[in-house]
């Protein structure tokens, strides 16, 4: 089968790749559609060491399964646990000790004719979501996990710090809960987007020192993490959502005197994005910027990479 | 009155610093007794700007002044907060913005014959507690700030990084909730102190990775924090506990995947710090490593300064 290959820091176009066979408890799926994540761009870059299939965002058909997924459009959770370990055994299978993560750790990913993951990882997508709007059903669900850590009120004042893929999408999944929300952002044509939603946006002068209560820091970078920082009142929390390249160098007396808390947070519940997905409470056609075949995949990154860009879709045969 | 004055990273014995006159809503206190913190090791370092007499741990007698606490030992609580501010009307008057601290911030400390703070600062001691002990009030009740923040049941696996001043009252008061504990140093008769009161030890190479609940880092500096960090479960809460010098670096990244909690934790609870005081359920006694007379407090901060040394008193006339 054809799928885009990392090795040493390289993207390749193979088309000798076997067409993988499912293990016992895992199904084989053929990817219909995958989108190109910031991960994918880091993972690209090195910034941790990965040898395989790429991708993680998909939506599938099965083929061949268990009846209740057969000829289904599925999305699939991306840890594959052991189950039996202390965390699966405690109800955090995201954290299983022994997992493998599509696409990211020894598990080959979804940029790819077919993929196989456990048939517990697979959800079925509903008739009313498009195949478009399923390929963001992880990073949704990443963006919830903020409210499965922190019950968010009306009453909230919420800083989200970029206006990228992630800082969209988190911005949405934060404005249901109707608390006080502001993003802020380097792109106007980004954070007009926000604002077609009555999404209050603004540039980082917008900014008061200590005035929120929560700020998710969306952008990757030192900056970012700095005004999320200084934006926090004393007690509030620094959510980290996105990952660094390097180590970050914070104040950390600063944490102290303040009270400050810095949460990271990571993949999030299915479920609850596809139910928000059908029912058209987050706009994800706004974010595509792009569409590839699987065989310009080379081209796909290239314009994934490009500065501004937001979603960029892998469309397989 | 005497005084020990810090200007420019030097310590300086004076006499001829005026006695205080307690502006209105204010006591002017005798100071019976100090003890010399770390905090008080750093501002003399220059790690914190700040010109006036030290000190922030105390007892002393308050000679005029409200009924309640005439001729009655007091302690004091160190944040003199401004009463109207958004977070005095919210309950967080440690948080105050306008907040002067007690030899610390603005505000002329404990290391003399007098000093002043606003009445409702001060608790009376009952007669249970000695004086040496009740000079512990303030970072009994920094300690237990953590069980103000976190609920901590015999459940939890709970790590301490530290064997000094700070890690033995938050080692002592961690195992008053009956979690599972391990307190991790370099002085084995350090230690030994705990050892004696029922608390598990051990050093560096005893802690497993990724084994504890909360870990909480008592020693402010990078090892320290990096042992507390590699000791946590996915999911688990690193409670910073001490002050660093200059900047922290660490791996954000792994915050992120780990869904690791990092809190900052200051000031706590002076009332909850008395009554175990005078329950007899935290020893002090045992923390003292030497005594001085206010006139020899340059000697004393030369002791305090001395590797392995615990906690140092002045006494005042
Ligand atoms: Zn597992
Ligand atoms: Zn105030």
């Amino acid at each position: 089968m054809k799928g885009l290959w990392l090795e040493n820091q390289q993207l390749h176009l193979r088309t000798d790749i076997p067409t993988p066979s499912p293990p016992s408890g895992e199904v084989c799926v053929r990817v219909l559609r995958a989108g190109i994540c910031n991960t994918d761009l880091e993972l690209l870059r090195g910034y941790y060491p990965y040898k395989g299939v790429l991708g993680h965002e998909f939506v599938g058909l099965v083929e061949n399964g268990p009846e209740h997924l057969i000829n289904k459009r599925v999305v699939g959770e991306i840890n594959a646990s052991c189950g039996y370990c202390r965390f699966c055994r405690t109800g955090q299978p995201t954290h299983c000790e022994n997992r493998t993560v599509l696409g990211i750790v020894n598990r080959h990913g979804a940029f790819a004719d077919y993929l196989t993951l456990p048939v517990t990882n697979l959800h079925p997508i509903p008739d009313s979501i498009t195949t478009d709007a399923a390929t963001f059903t992880e990073p949704v669900a990443a963006a919830l996990e903020i409210q499965e850590q922190l019950s968010i009120t009306p009453n909230e004042r919420v800083l989200v710090v970029g206006d990228g893929k992630l800082g969209q999408l988190v911005a949405q999944t934060l404005a249901l809960t109707g608390c006080e929300l502001l993003v802020i952002g380097r792109h106007r044509e980004k954070l007009a987007l926000l604002e077609a939603r009555g999404i209050k946006t603004g540039l980082s002068e917008a900014v008061s020192d200590r005035a929120f209560d929560i700020a998710v820091e969306c952008t990757g970078n030192p900056e970012g993490f700095s005004l999320a920082r200084r934006a926090l009142r004393p007690r509030g929390t620094l959510v980290l959502k996105s990952t660094y390249a390097g180590n970050l160098t914070l104040d950390a007396s600063s944490l102290v005197v303040d009270e400050i808390t810095v949460m990271g947070s990571r993949c999030g519940p299915f479920p609850k994005a596809i139910e928000l997905l059908a029912a058209g409470k987050i706009d994800v056609e706004g974010l595509i910027d792009g569409r590839y075949p699987l065989s310009e995949g080379k081209e796909a990154f290239e314009a994934a990479q490009r500065k501004g860009v937001l979603k960029i879709l892998l469309e397989m045969s």
